[in-house]
């Protein structure tokens, strides 16, 4: 495969840009030489960081902008001022076919909200949902919402599993991902109304073979399904808790190894393993929550995130791109729509 | 003090009951010299277990019944059914004031549905809270409701803040803790509508001054606040996602350490200090979850643990009734009682 992909870069966004962008690109160009990048933001930022890096300038166009949105602006704010932002400018370049994935680490809301209005919902889709994928006791595992939307109705979750399922199925590579309902038990009595309704109509989809029913907080790491579908402000939740636990208890582990000189001399020896376990529960590997549901990629990376974490979520993008998740689930939806409108009548009929 | 406590104990309920709840009583008396046991269930099971005892037998009574609520059984169907179980007989002492407190292991549902009918709720509570403590960076924490109420609105929210700060003031023993809403950002038009009223509202109480505001899920192991407060559903996955995280975590150590013949040998040095880390999470430490809001002290332990998270959870029952948690609650209770209808009206005139 010899056909070039252009990943739209705003490289104005996140806590450390332009940056880490840039840097990020020239360690995703290692991985991944058929890509080339479009950087929009300012010029006279960007070009002296390419000027240092020539084999990502031969790949990169610059798209000149002076204008970015700030990381507390208002969502709506972003919204009517910020049409010629680095971040709106890299969307608007993927809705209009010039590039095939766009990578922001700039304000979540603003991309959110810049997003659903450049590249619009997918027809089925009510609203977008943020998906990641991070590290299972039996592999890795997708989650989805994880904060775009603060509540949700049994609707919403029955399309974020559609959403969730092919993700697992393009971006893990996985045949026949299960897929779980997160709630507070795993009877069918258990947890909110429309976690029950959303279980009960996903039994009349085509992944009715491969719901694994509700799933609980301590089954995400665990592993017991690879896609776990919640509303945005439990996802959300249930993520920080798990990324907060993980450096806690790493936390612990340095206070214990520390407490002694037998243990120092432990460390030692134990030095090359626990960088391995380091680099297993490092945040930057699972960088890149993907805006699910839109009719083209959009990838957030974490504000705070580091070139090489940047250089993650621009795989995730590409690896998206490449095993065309878009298409697969624009066919999908097109097939479940029936499907999905003759459960919606069943309910009102109920 | 030589005045001596009480305790009921459901010695039925539980994965392994009754052996780990004698074998618990056992341990914690060793703790609580000045605690006496009323062991409610069969005579003919306990009595072999108290006869290998003879400590402990010579402080405890029993009050036999060959009824007890199973593992499996409906709340509905417990509460009808169950009134000479082993878990209401147990609730019923401390209702009738002949015991303080009651530790019971058995099914959560069941439990909860007695302790409301038995112990009654405190005037000004709507409804019950789960809460437990757990280990943060900065100390112990206490989460609360951890999956009694599915749903809550702003004024259960309020409540529970409430209860909270009681509990952590006796149990914990902290002067003024801190007090955070879990949602998903920490801006103030973040979030959902309860979760934000319910920061407004508080605003207005004594707790004010120690109110930080919205915490986030990373906040939970970090001990931004003293006191989390969330609704039932969200606090009891954060709760499961930070045992399940921290048991991944411990897996991928185990499996890094394993991987080479260096790391065993560094391992050798470890052990104590891997020891003194293990023994930091151990959730066994923290068991005992407790129900707020009632006119009594019910701790439920896990119904997995064994006899020193039994004896632990029947720590937490005797630290609440020595520090006068229920005297203080109704105290406190009587005199935000006023504050609490202003801001109810202030709501209603808004």
């Amino acid at each position: 495969m010899t056909a070039r992909t252009l990943i739209a870069l705003d490289v104005m966004g996140g806590d450390r840009a332009p940056d880490i962008v840039v840097n990020g690109a020239h360690i995703a160009r290692e991985r991944f030489p058929d890509v080339d990048f479009l950087m929009v933001g300012d010029e006279a930022k960007i070009r002296p960081l390419l000027d240092r890096l020539p084999g990502l300038a031969k790949v990169s166009q610059i798209l000149h902008t002076d204008q970015a949105v700030r990381s507390d602006e208002k969502p709506s704010v972003a919204l009517r001022s910020g049409r010629k932002s680095s971040m709106r400018l890299a969307l608007d370049a993927v809705s209009k076919g010039d590039a095939a994935a766009a990578v922001s680490a700039g304000n979540t809301g603003a991309l959110m909200a810049m997003a659903k209005l450049s590249l619009r919902m997918l027809p089925g889709i009510d609203r977008p949902a943020i998906a990641s994928f991070f590290p299972t006791q039996r592999g890795e595992s997708v989650m989805l919402d994880l904060g775009a939307n603060v509540t949700c109705d049994a609707d919403n979750l029955v399309q974020f599993a559609l959403l969730g399922d092919v993700f697992a199925r393009t971006v893990l590579g996985l045949v026949a991902p299960s897929i779980g309902i997160l709630n507070v038990g795993e009877e069918e009595m258990k947890g909110r109304e429309e976690v029950r309704e959303a279980a009960i109509r996903l039994r009349r989809t085509h992944l009715a073979p491969r719901l694994h029913g509700f799933v609980e907080g301590d089954d995400i790491p665990k592993g017991t399904v690879d896609v776990i579908v919640a509303d945005g402000f439990t996802g959300n939740i249930a993520l920080k808790t798990a990324e907060g636990t993980s450096r806690l208890v790493g936390h612990f582990l340095k206070e214990s190894i520390q407490s002694n000189l037998l243990a120092k001399i432990g460390y030692l020896f134990l030095r090359p393993a626990l960088t391995q376990f380091r680099s297993r529960i490092d945040p930057r590997r699972y960088n890149g929550a993907v805006f699910l549901g839109l009719g083209g990629i959009a990838v957030k990376s974490h504000g705070g995130t580091d070139a090489l974490g940047f250089a993650n979520a621009i795989g995730v993008a590409v690896d998206m791109t490449i095993n065309g998740f878009i298409e697969k689930l624009r066919a999908e939806l097109e097939q479940v729509q029936s499907v999905l409108a003759q459960t919606g009548d069943d309910a009102v009929a109920e």
